[in-house]
Protein backbone atom coordinates (compact mmCIF):
# COMPACT_ATOMS: atom_id res chain seq x y z
CA UNK A 1 0.00 0.00 0.00
CA UNK A 2 0.86 3.64 -0.63
CA UNK A 3 1.59 4.19 3.48
CA UNK A 4 4.18 1.56 3.37
CA UNK A 5 6.34 2.89 0.50
CA UNK A 6 9.17 5.42 1.33
CA UNK A 7 9.15 5.07 4.77
CA UNK A 8 12.27 3.30 5.92
CA UNK A 9 12.01 4.82 9.68
CA UNK A 10 9.63 2.29 10.80
CA UNK A 11 11.68 -0.66 9.25
CA UNK A 12 14.60 0.42 10.81
CA UNK A 13 13.74 1.49 14.23
CA UNK A 14 14.47 -2.24 15.80
CA UNK A 15 18.36 -1.54 14.03
CA UNK A 16 18.63 2.13 15.77
CA UNK A 17 18.03 1.30 18.72
CA UNK A 18 21.08 -0.88 18.50
CA UNK A 19 23.44 0.92 16.48
CA UNK A 20 25.72 3.09 19.41
CA UNK A 21 26.30 6.45 17.96
CA UNK A 22 28.79 7.78 20.26
CA UNK A 23 31.69 6.47 22.47
CA UNK A 24 33.13 7.97 25.59
CA UNK A 25 36.80 6.96 26.42
CA UNK A 26 37.26 5.55 30.44
CA UNK A 27 38.31 9.39 31.11
CA UNK A 28 35.13 10.90 30.00
CA UNK A 29 35.97 12.30 26.73
CA UNK A 30 33.60 12.25 23.55
CA UNK A 31 35.18 10.39 20.37
CA UNK A 32 34.58 12.43 17.70
CA UNK A 33 31.22 10.83 15.84
CA UNK A 34 31.26 9.02 12.54
CA UNK A 35 28.91 8.98 9.59
CA UNK A 36 27.05 12.08 11.29
CA UNK A 37 25.87 12.92 7.63
CA UNK A 38 23.74 9.63 7.58
CA UNK A 39 21.69 10.78 10.63
CA UNK A 40 18.59 12.69 10.62
CA UNK A 41 19.01 16.45 8.91
CA UNK A 42 17.21 19.04 11.51
CA UNK A 43 18.72 21.82 9.32
CA UNK A 44 21.09 24.56 8.93
CA UNK A 45 21.46 28.20 9.89
CA UNK A 46 23.19 30.06 7.56
CA UNK A 47 25.61 32.52 8.92
CA UNK A 48 27.69 33.97 5.99
CA UNK A 49 30.62 35.79 8.27
CA UNK A 50 31.50 38.19 4.56
CA UNK A 51 27.84 39.42 4.66
CA UNK A 52 27.05 39.55 8.82
CA UNK A 53 30.90 40.09 10.02
CA UNK A 54 29.95 39.69 13.43
CA UNK A 55 27.93 36.09 13.74
CA UNK A 56 29.59 33.64 16.49
CA UNK A 57 29.97 31.19 13.70
CA UNK A 58 30.92 30.90 9.78
CA UNK A 59 29.43 30.29 7.94
CA UNK A 60 26.76 27.07 7.71
CA UNK A 61 25.79 25.26 10.70
CA UNK A 62 24.33 22.03 9.53
CA UNK A 63 22.63 20.03 12.54
CA UNK A 64 22.21 16.42 12.60
CA UNK A 65 20.34 14.20 15.62
CA UNK A 66 20.90 10.35 16.01
CA UNK A 67 18.19 8.67 13.98
CA UNK A 68 16.81 6.52 16.83
CA UNK A 69 16.82 9.43 19.16
CA UNK A 70 14.89 11.56 16.27
CA UNK A 71 12.21 8.96 15.92
CA UNK A 72 11.63 9.22 19.57
CA UNK A 73 11.36 13.04 19.31
CA UNK A 74 9.06 12.42 16.61
CA UNK A 75 6.90 10.15 18.72
CA UNK A 76 6.97 11.87 22.23
CA UNK A 77 7.91 15.36 21.77
CA UNK A 78 11.25 15.40 23.71
CA UNK A 79 14.76 14.31 23.63
CA UNK A 80 15.31 10.82 25.10
CA UNK A 81 18.42 10.11 27.29
CA UNK A 82 21.16 9.14 25.25
CA UNK A 83 20.24 12.01 22.65
CA UNK A 84 23.16 12.66 20.39
CA UNK A 85 23.23 16.34 18.33
CA UNK A 86 25.63 16.84 16.14
CA UNK A 87 26.64 20.32 14.47
CA UNK A 88 28.65 20.84 11.64
CA UNK A 89 30.54 24.09 10.49
CA UNK A 90 31.43 24.53 6.69
CA UNK A 91 33.03 27.18 4.78
CA UNK A 92 30.68 29.25 2.26
CA UNK A 93 31.37 27.62 -1.09
CA UNK A 94 29.84 28.71 -4.36
CA UNK A 95 27.42 32.01 -4.36
CA UNK A 96 26.19 31.74 -7.75
CA UNK A 97 24.43 28.73 -9.40
CA UNK A 98 22.09 28.31 -12.31
CA UNK A 99 19.10 29.64 -9.96
CA UNK A 100 20.90 32.65 -8.98
CA UNK A 101 22.98 34.43 -6.48
CA UNK A 102 22.68 32.41 -3.03
CA UNK A 103 24.97 30.32 -0.92
CA UNK A 104 26.37 27.24 -1.09
CA UNK A 105 27.82 25.23 1.17
CA UNK A 106 31.85 24.94 0.72
CA UNK A 107 34.28 23.36 2.99
CA UNK A 108 34.27 21.31 6.29
CA UNK A 109 35.56 23.57 9.34
CA UNK A 110 34.58 22.16 12.48
CA UNK A 111 32.48 19.64 14.11
CA UNK A 112 30.41 20.16 17.51
CA UNK A 113 28.22 17.52 19.61
CA UNK A 114 26.17 17.48 22.42
CA UNK A 115 25.05 14.49 24.35
CA UNK A 116 22.43 13.94 27.10
CA UNK A 117 22.97 11.60 29.37
CA UNK A 118 21.68 11.75 33.34
CA UNK A 119 24.42 9.02 34.28
CA UNK A 120 27.06 11.06 32.90
CA UNK A 121 25.91 14.94 33.59
CA UNK A 122 23.52 14.40 36.58
CA UNK A 123 24.36 18.19 37.29
CA UNK A 124 24.60 20.26 33.97
CA UNK A 125 20.73 21.94 32.88
CA UNK A 126 18.57 19.07 31.02
CA UNK A 127 21.82 16.60 31.40
CA UNK A 128 23.27 17.89 28.03
CA UNK A 129 27.06 18.50 28.13
CA UNK A 130 28.93 19.75 24.85
CA UNK A 131 32.21 18.78 22.96
CA UNK A 132 33.78 20.30 20.23
CA UNK A 133 36.67 19.02 17.32
CA UNK A 134 38.84 21.00 14.79
CA UNK A 135 40.13 18.77 13.14
CA UNK A 136 38.85 16.72 9.56
CA UNK A 137 37.20 13.43 10.60
CA UNK A 138 39.23 11.59 7.92
CA UNK A 139 42.81 12.83 9.21
CA UNK A 140 42.39 11.73 12.91
CA UNK A 141 39.44 9.07 13.70
CA UNK A 142 40.16 8.77 17.06
CA UNK A 143 40.07 12.91 18.22
CA UNK A 144 38.49 13.16 21.72
CA UNK A 145 37.11 16.00 23.05
CA UNK A 146 36.54 16.51 27.29
CA UNK A 147 33.50 18.01 28.02
CA UNK A 148 33.29 21.49 27.54
CA UNK A 149 30.45 22.59 29.81
CA UNK A 150 29.61 26.41 30.81
CA UNK A 151 31.78 26.96 27.48
CA UNK A 152 28.91 26.16 25.40
CA UNK A 153 25.74 25.54 28.15
CA UNK A 154 25.81 29.12 29.10
CA UNK A 155 24.69 30.07 25.79
CA UNK A 156 22.56 27.17 25.17
CA UNK A 157 20.88 27.12 28.93
CA UNK A 158 19.89 30.67 28.40
CA UNK A 159 18.75 30.85 24.91
CA UNK A 160 17.69 27.65 23.29
CA UNK A 161 13.74 25.81 24.17
CA UNK A 162 14.64 23.19 26.40
CA UNK A 163 17.79 23.91 27.60
CA UNK A 164 20.10 22.25 25.08
CA UNK A 165 18.23 21.93 21.08
CA UNK A 166 17.54 25.50 19.34
CA UNK A 167 14.98 22.93 17.73
CA UNK A 168 12.90 25.92 16.96
CA UNK A 169 15.13 27.16 13.96
CA UNK A 170 15.01 23.81 12.56
CA UNK A 171 11.89 23.00 10.69
CA UNK A 172 12.34 19.28 10.67
CA UNK A 173 12.44 19.16 14.72
CA UNK A 174 9.57 21.48 14.68
CA UNK A 175 7.47 19.79 12.24
CA UNK B 1 36.12 -1.36 17.84
CA UNK B 2 35.51 2.47 16.95
CA UNK B 3 34.90 2.00 13.56
CA UNK B 4 31.99 -0.17 13.77
CA UNK B 5 30.45 2.92 16.08
CA UNK B 6 27.93 5.77 14.43
CA UNK B 7 28.08 3.21 11.18
CA UNK B 8 24.16 2.97 10.42
CA UNK B 9 25.03 2.90 7.13
CA UNK B 10 26.72 -0.74 6.24
CA UNK B 11 23.87 -2.59 8.70
CA UNK B 12 21.04 -1.25 7.25
CA UNK B 13 22.45 -1.53 3.32
CA UNK B 14 20.30 -4.77 3.22
CA UNK B 15 17.22 -3.26 4.66
CA UNK B 16 17.69 -0.34 2.38
CA UNK B 17 17.61 -1.97 -0.76
CA UNK B 18 14.65 -3.81 -0.31
CA UNK B 19 13.06 -0.21 0.81
CA UNK B 20 10.76 1.24 -1.93
CA UNK B 21 11.35 4.87 -2.02
CA UNK B 22 9.22 5.91 -4.72
CA UNK B 23 5.83 4.59 -6.44
CA UNK B 24 4.54 5.60 -10.04
CA UNK B 25 1.04 4.61 -10.76
CA UNK B 26 -0.41 3.23 -13.58
CA UNK B 27 -0.22 6.11 -15.69
CA UNK B 28 3.76 7.44 -15.27
CA UNK B 29 2.46 9.93 -12.45
CA UNK B 30 5.16 9.76 -9.73
CA UNK B 31 3.40 9.93 -6.36
CA UNK B 32 4.55 12.38 -3.73
CA UNK B 33 7.22 10.47 -1.87
CA UNK B 34 7.19 10.31 1.93
CA UNK B 35 9.59 10.63 4.81
CA UNK B 36 12.77 12.04 2.54
CA UNK B 37 13.40 14.28 5.44
CA UNK B 38 14.73 11.08 6.74
CA UNK B 39 16.74 10.10 3.49
CA UNK B 40 20.21 11.38 3.32
CA UNK B 41 20.93 14.88 3.28
CA UNK B 42 23.03 15.83 0.47
CA UNK B 43 23.10 19.59 1.08
CA UNK B 44 20.94 23.32 0.69
CA UNK B 45 21.20 26.00 -1.48
CA UNK B 46 20.72 29.35 0.79
CA UNK B 47 18.65 31.47 -2.19
CA UNK B 48 17.04 34.33 -0.01
CA UNK B 49 14.51 36.21 -2.48
CA UNK B 50 14.63 39.68 -0.41
CA UNK B 51 18.65 39.87 -0.58
CA UNK B 52 18.51 38.30 -4.25
CA UNK B 53 15.26 38.95 -6.01
CA UNK B 54 16.13 37.43 -9.41
CA UNK B 55 16.57 33.64 -8.25
CA UNK B 56 15.03 31.25 -9.92
CA UNK B 57 13.66 29.42 -6.76
CA UNK B 58 13.04 31.27 -2.95
CA UNK B 59 14.48 30.79 0.09
CA UNK B 60 16.13 26.90 0.91
CA UNK B 61 16.14 24.47 -1.28
CA UNK B 62 16.85 21.23 1.15
CA UNK B 63 18.31 18.53 -1.26
CA UNK B 64 17.46 14.83 -0.44
CA UNK B 65 18.84 11.23 -1.74
CA UNK B 66 17.95 8.15 -0.87
CA UNK B 67 19.40 6.01 1.11
CA UNK B 68 20.46 3.01 -1.54
CA UNK B 69 21.52 5.11 -4.16
CA UNK B 70 23.81 7.35 -2.18
CA UNK B 71 25.28 4.41 -0.48
CA UNK B 72 26.18 3.12 -4.03
CA UNK B 73 27.17 6.61 -5.20
CA UNK B 74 29.38 6.49 -2.00
CA UNK B 75 31.25 3.13 -3.05
CA UNK B 76 30.87 3.75 -7.32
CA UNK B 77 30.77 7.79 -7.73
CA UNK B 78 27.54 7.58 -10.23
CA UNK B 79 23.86 7.44 -9.42
CA UNK B 80 22.54 3.98 -9.82
CA UNK B 81 19.25 3.05 -11.87
CA UNK B 82 16.75 3.61 -10.07
CA UNK B 83 18.36 6.75 -7.99
CA UNK B 84 15.38 9.28 -6.68
CA UNK B 85 16.45 12.51 -5.22
CA UNK B 86 14.20 15.30 -4.07
CA UNK B 87 14.34 19.19 -3.31
CA UNK B 88 12.15 20.26 -0.56
CA UNK B 89 11.95 24.19 -0.99
CA UNK B 90 11.07 26.49 1.90
CA UNK B 91 10.74 29.80 3.01
CA UNK B 92 13.05 32.00 4.86
CA UNK B 93 11.91 31.89 8.56
CA UNK B 94 14.60 33.66 11.38
CA UNK B 95 16.80 36.25 10.11
CA UNK B 96 18.27 36.35 13.61
CA UNK B 97 19.79 34.36 16.56
CA UNK B 98 21.56 33.70 19.20
CA UNK B 99 24.71 33.16 16.74
CA UNK B 100 23.98 36.52 15.08
CA UNK B 101 21.95 37.33 11.82
CA UNK B 102 21.86 35.41 9.04
CA UNK B 103 18.98 32.84 7.43
CA UNK B 104 17.05 29.99 8.70
CA UNK B 105 14.47 28.13 7.45
CA UNK B 106 10.87 28.25 7.59
CA UNK B 107 8.23 26.69 6.44
CA UNK B 108 7.28 23.95 3.60
CA UNK B 109 6.73 25.48 0.37
CA UNK B 110 7.02 22.91 -2.50
CA UNK B 111 8.64 19.50 -3.55
CA UNK B 112 10.30 18.55 -6.75
CA UNK B 113 12.16 15.00 -7.75
CA UNK B 114 14.07 13.62 -10.30
CA UNK B 115 14.01 9.74 -10.92
CA UNK B 116 16.69 8.06 -13.33
CA UNK B 117 14.96 5.05 -15.03
CA UNK B 118 16.64 3.44 -18.19
CA UNK B 119 13.41 1.56 -18.21
CA UNK B 120 10.57 4.34 -17.61
CA UNK B 121 12.45 7.27 -19.20
CA UNK B 122 15.43 5.80 -22.03
CA UNK B 123 15.39 8.61 -24.39
CA UNK B 124 15.79 11.31 -21.65
CA UNK B 125 19.50 12.73 -21.10
CA UNK B 126 20.72 10.26 -18.52
CA UNK B 127 17.49 8.74 -18.06
CA UNK B 128 16.72 11.46 -15.99
CA UNK B 129 13.07 12.64 -15.48
CA UNK B 130 11.41 15.29 -13.26
CA UNK B 131 8.32 15.67 -10.89
CA UNK B 132 6.94 18.61 -8.83
CA UNK B 133 4.23 19.36 -6.13
CA UNK B 134 3.08 22.10 -4.55
CA UNK B 135 0.63 21.41 -2.28
CA UNK B 136 1.74 20.43 1.27
CA UNK B 137 1.83 16.04 1.70
CA UNK B 138 0.30 15.85 4.75
CA UNK B 139 -2.90 17.49 3.19
CA UNK B 140 -3.06 15.01 0.35
CA UNK B 141 -1.00 12.27 0.27
CA UNK B 142 -1.93 10.91 -3.06
CA UNK B 143 -1.00 14.09 -4.73
CA UNK B 144 0.84 12.70 -8.24
CA UNK B 145 2.90 14.69 -10.96
CA UNK B 146 3.27 13.92 -14.34
CA UNK B 147 6.68 13.74 -15.82
CA UNK B 148 7.79 17.20 -16.71
CA UNK B 149 10.60 16.76 -19.18
CA UNK B 150 12.25 19.94 -20.49
CA UNK B 151 10.64 21.99 -17.96
CA UNK B 152 13.22 21.41 -16.06
CA UNK B 153 15.58 19.25 -18.18
CA UNK B 154 16.76 22.09 -20.40
CA UNK B 155 18.51 23.37 -17.33
CA UNK B 156 19.31 20.33 -15.42
CA UNK B 157 20.89 19.15 -18.48
CA UNK B 158 22.64 22.15 -19.72
CA UNK B 159 24.52 23.49 -15.96
CA UNK B 160 24.42 20.39 -14.07
CA UNK B 161 27.65 17.96 -14.08
CA UNK B 162 25.88 14.76 -14.88
CA UNK B 163 22.93 15.86 -16.77
CA UNK B 164 20.83 15.44 -13.62
CA UNK B 165 22.60 16.26 -10.54
CA UNK B 166 24.07 19.32 -9.29
CA UNK B 167 26.10 17.48 -7.03
CA UNK B 168 28.88 20.16 -7.35
CA UNK B 169 26.76 22.40 -4.96
CA UNK B 170 26.54 19.79 -2.22
CA UNK B 171 29.35 18.93 0.22
CA UNK B 172 28.15 15.40 0.92
CA UNK B 173 28.00 14.35 -2.40
CA UNK B 174 31.32 15.71 -3.52
CA UNK B 175 33.00 14.20 -0.58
Amino acid sequence: SLTSVSHPAKVFAEEKKNTQYYQFDDDGNLLRPMNYREWIFAGTGTTPKSVYPDVLFPDFQNVYIDPYSYQLWKDTGSFPDGTIVVKEITTLGKTNSPVGRGFWQGDYISLSAEVKSQSRFPDTHGNWNFFSWTNRAEEKLNDKSPALGAACSNCHVANAPEGGVFYNHFAVLRD
